[in-house]
C-alpha cells in the first residue's frame, strides 16, 4: 500500500497542511514509527515527539495550529489513525463456505457468504446470516441467530437460543447464554433455578476474550447497540447494559442489573445485583458499586464516591497514621491544660 | 403446558388459596409476567407488584395471610418457583450416544445412555457414566470418571486423572484440572514443581462458565458436595472447598486453602495460601482474607474484619477528610489556649 | 520407581546424612506423606512434623544441621522436592504425529517429533517445531511459530502472527493474541482501532488457564523469558512484562504497560494502561498501581504505597472509628477550657 499525502488527507475528508506529495507507505503509532509512515498525536507533547521521529508525516488535531512536517489536521486525529490502519492493514476475511469438517444441525440456515470453520457446531434450527464468520471449535447451541457480518472467533461457546445482532466480534474463549446463577435455597442445599431465558446481543458489539454472559433466568439477558466489552469480563443473568458503553477488563455485573447509555467502567470493577446505574457514569478501576447511582458522574472506590470525594478520601488516608499520632499529642496538651487551669483555679 | 393451580399446589405439596379451577400456562417473574402466568414473591412489597400485575395467581410467603389473587401458600415461594419452573420448561437433554465425530481413547468406557457431542475427546481410561452428557467440542483427558447425569458443556477441558461425581453441572470454557501455580526458586528463575495431583469434584456440584480448578501438587483439589461455583472463579492447588457453599463471581482462593461448609463469598473475594476459614462464613463482595477466619460470621472488607466494623470503618472513612481539617482547627484552639494560659500564669 | 537415599543424594548432587540405604519409592509434601517416601521441609517448625511422620527421610534446609531421620541436606529444600517429584512421577508426553483427525493449513510445517491432536487446526503457514505438543481442539492462526518442546493445552487459541518460544506452556483454554481493546470515540459511538501488531512469547514461559494476553495494536506484546502466569490473567495490548517475573491469578494490567524483571504481583493486581514497573517489585494481593513505580520495592494498597506504610494505614483505618469519637470529645474538652479561660480572664 503507497499513497501519497492528499490522497489520504481526501480519504479521511480532512484538511492538509504542507507537501501533499509525500509518500505514505505505512501507519505507525509513537512508539513504533516505521519508515515513510504517518503518526498521530493528540497533544502537543506528543507533537514533539512526532517532529523529531522519523516519521513523514503527522496527523494533528485542530487545535494545534503548525506542525514542522506536512500533516492532516483533523478533530479526531485518533479515529483518523484507525481508519487509515484499516485502509494500509485491511483485515483478510476468510473465504465464504462451510469446512468438511463442521456439523451443520438439522434445520440450520447458513448464508452462503457465510464461513463456517473446521470443528465448528451449529445447532438445530439456527441461522447463520450474510457474511458472517463462524471461527474453527466454535459451539454454537440450537436456535441461535448470528447477523450479518458478525465474526466469532475460535472456541467460543454460545448457547441455544441467544441472538446476535450484526457486525458483532466476539473473542476467542468466549461464553455467551451460560446458565444464570440462581439457587433457591432448599434446607442446607441449594436447588438450580432453571434458567430458560436468553441472551441478545445488539448490533456492533465487540466482546473481548474469555468473557462470560448468562443467560437470563426469564426474559433476556441484554448487551444494547455499540457497547465494548473488554476480556474476562462477567455479565450476570438478566443484566442490560445500555448502548455504546464501555466495560474494561475484569468487571464483573451481578444479575438483575441496568447500566446506563455511554458509561465507562475501568478494568476490576464490581457491581452488585439490582443496581440501576444511570447514563454517561465513568467508574475507576477496581471500583465496587453496592446501590443505584445516578447519570452524568465520575466515581471511584468501594464503595463508589464522587471521585474528588474518592481523591480527598484517600488522601486523607495517606494522612491517616499522623493524624492518630496529632490526636494523641493533642490528649496530652490539652491534660496539661486541664490540669493548669485546675491549679490557677485553685489558687484562688 | 397447562394446569389448574389445585394441580400445581398438589405437584408442589402446598396449600391453596382461593380458586383451584385457574388456569397456569406458564411460570413469571414479577419483571415479566407471561399471559395466564403463575408468578411469586417473598415480601410484602413484591405481593402489592404481583396482584396489580396481570399474573393469573402468585405463590405467597406463609407469613403474608391473604392475597387478593387465588394463590399458592408456601415456607419456599423461590424453591416452588424453580420447580415449577423445571416442571414448565423441561431442560431438553441431548439423545444417547456417541457423536461420529469423536474421538474415544483406548479402554474407555462410554454408558449406554451418555451422549458424547461433536468434537469431543475421551481420553484413554475414562469412564463417562450413565446419563451423562459430554457436549461439543469437550476435551477430556486419561483416567478421568465422570459420574451419573453430570452435565459438561462445550468447550470445556478436564485433566488427566479428574473425578466428577453425579449430576454435577460445568459450564462452557472451564479448565478443570489445570497445573497448580507451583515453582522452586533457582537462582533468579523458577523451576517447575511438577503437578502430580488430580481434582475431585463431588456430586450435585455446578460450575460456571470459564471457571478454573488446579489440580493439586499431590493430593487432591476437592469441591465438595452441593457447593455452587459462579463463572471466571479461580480455585488454588489442594484447596478444599466445603459442602453447600456458594461462591460468587470472579472470586479468587489461593493454593491449600480450605473453606468451609456453607460459606457463601460474594464476587470478587480474594483468599490467600493456606488460609482455613470456618463454616458459615459470608464475606462481602471485593473482601480479601489474608488469614485464617472463625465459623459463624458476616466479613466484609480488605483485609476482612466482623462486617458491624467495616461498615463503621468505611462510615468514618467517609468523614476523613473533614476529621483532618477538624484536627488542624484543634490545634490552633489549643495553641492559642497555652499562650494565653501561659499569659495569666505570667501576670501573676 | 525405587531409589536409595544415597543414589537420591548424588541425583540431587547433594550432601547425605544418616543411613543412605534407606530406600525412597515417593515423594511425599507434609500434608499426605506417602509409604516409604521422602518429604521436605524449610523451617525448624515443619522439621518437627517432618519428623514425627511416617516419612523415610527429610529434605532439610542447610541452615538446620540435624535431623532424628536420614536426611538429604540443601540449601533449596523445594527444588530438590521439584526434581525428586519430577524424577519419581514424569509426565507422560504423547507421542509424535499428526491425529487424522486435525486440519494442517497449506504450507504449515509441524516437525516429525511434534504432536498434533485430535480437532487442532494450525493455520496457513504456521510452524510447529520439534517436540512441540498442541492438543486436542487447539485452534492456531496463521503464520504462528511454536518453538521445541512447547505444549498447548486443550482448547486454547492462539490468534495469526504469533509467536511462541520454547520449553513455553500454555493451559486450557487461554487465548493468545486476540485484539487489544482499542477504539476512537466518533461522536457517540466507538470506531475499532485495527490490532495489526502480534504477541511474542519467549522461551520457559508458563501460562495458566484461561489467560488472555491481547496482542498489539502495533508492534508486540511481549512476555519475557521465565515469566509464570497464574490463570485468568489478563494481558494487554503492547505490554512488556520483563523476565523471570510471577504474576497470580485473576491479576489485570491494562495496554502499553511495562513490568520490570524478577517482578511478583499476587492475586487480583490491577495495573492501569501506559504505567512502567521497575524491577524486583513485589505486589501485594488486590493492590492497583495507578502510575510509574520504581524497582526494588514491596507495595501494598490500592493505589500501592510501600507495605510498611500501607500496613500503618490499615492500622490506623482500624481505629479511625474511635478516633473520630476522640475527637468530638476533645472538642467538648476545648470548648470547655475556653470558655473556663474566658471566665478566669473575666474575673480579672
Amino acid at each position: 500500500m503507497k499513497k501519497n499525502l492528499r490522497e489520504i488527507a481526501q480519504f479521511l475528508g480532512a484538511e492538509l497542511i504542507g507537501d501533499g506529495a509525500v509518500s505514505i507507505e505505512a501507519v505507525s503509532n509513537l512508539d513504533n514509527i516505521a519508515r515513510n509512515s504517518i503518526t498521530f498525536v493528540q497533544t502537543e507533547k506528543d507533537l514533539a515527539r512526532a517532529e523529531s521521529s522519523s516519521a513523514a508525516a503527522i496527523i494533528i488535531p485542530s487545535a494545534l495550529s503548525t506542525s514542522k512536517k506536512s500533516a492532516i489536521k483533523s478533530d479526531n486525529p485518533k479515529l483518523c489513525f484507525a481508519k487509515l490502519l484499516g485502509l494500509y492493514m485491511p483485515a483478510d476475511k476468510p473465504k465464504p463456505g462451510v469446512h468438511k469438517a463442521a456439523v451443520i444441525g438439522a434445520g440450520a440456515e447458513i448464508a452462503k457468504s457465510a464461513h463456517i470453520g473446521a470443528y465448528a457446531v451449529i445447532g438445530e434450527g439456527s441461522k447463520v446470516d450474510s457474511g458472517a464468520v463462524i471461527s474453527s471449535g466454535v459451539i454454537i447451541g440450537e436456535s441461535v441467530y448470528i447477523g450479518e457480518d458478525t465474526v466469532i472467533n475460535p472456541n467460543v461457546t454460545v448457547y441455544k437460543g441467544v441472538s446476535i445482532g450484526k457486525r458483532v466480534i466476539i473473542h476467542g474463549g468466549g461464553v455467551i447464554g451460560g446458565d444464570g446463577f440462581g439457587y433457591a435455597k432448599d434446607g442446607d442445599s441449594y436447588y438450580k433455578v432453571p434458567q430458560v431465558g436468553n441472551v441478545v446481543i445488539e448490533d456492533d458489539v465487540e466482546i473481548g476474550s474469555n468473557v462470560t454472559i448468562d443467560r437470563a433466568t426469564i426474559g433476556s439477558t441484554i448487551i444494547k447497540r455499540g457497547t465494548k466489552i473488554d476480556n474476562l469480563v462477567q455479565i450476570g443473568h438478566n443484566d442490560i447494559i445500555g448502548e455504546n458503553s464501555v466495560i474494561c477488563a475484569q468487571t464483573g455485573i451481578s444479575g438483575s442489573s441496568v447500566v446506563g447509555r455511554r458509561c465507562t467502567f475501568a478494568g476490576q470493577v464490581g457491581v452488585s445485583d439490582h443496581v440501576n446505574i444511570g447514563e454517561n457514569v465513568i467508574v475507576g478501576a477496581q471500583s465496587g458499586i453496592p446501590s443505584d447511582v445516578e447519570g452524568n458522574q465520575v466515581l471511584l472506590g468501594s464503595p463508589v464516591v464522587p471521585i474528588m470525594q474518592a481523591k480527598r478520601q484517600y488522601g486523607a488516608f495517606a494522612k491517616l497514621p499522623k493524624l492518630i499520632i496529632k490526636v494523641s499529642q493533642l490528649i496530652k496538651r490539652i491534660d496539661d491544660l486541664e490540669k493548669r487551669l485546675a491549679e490557677i483555679d485553685g489558687r484562688k
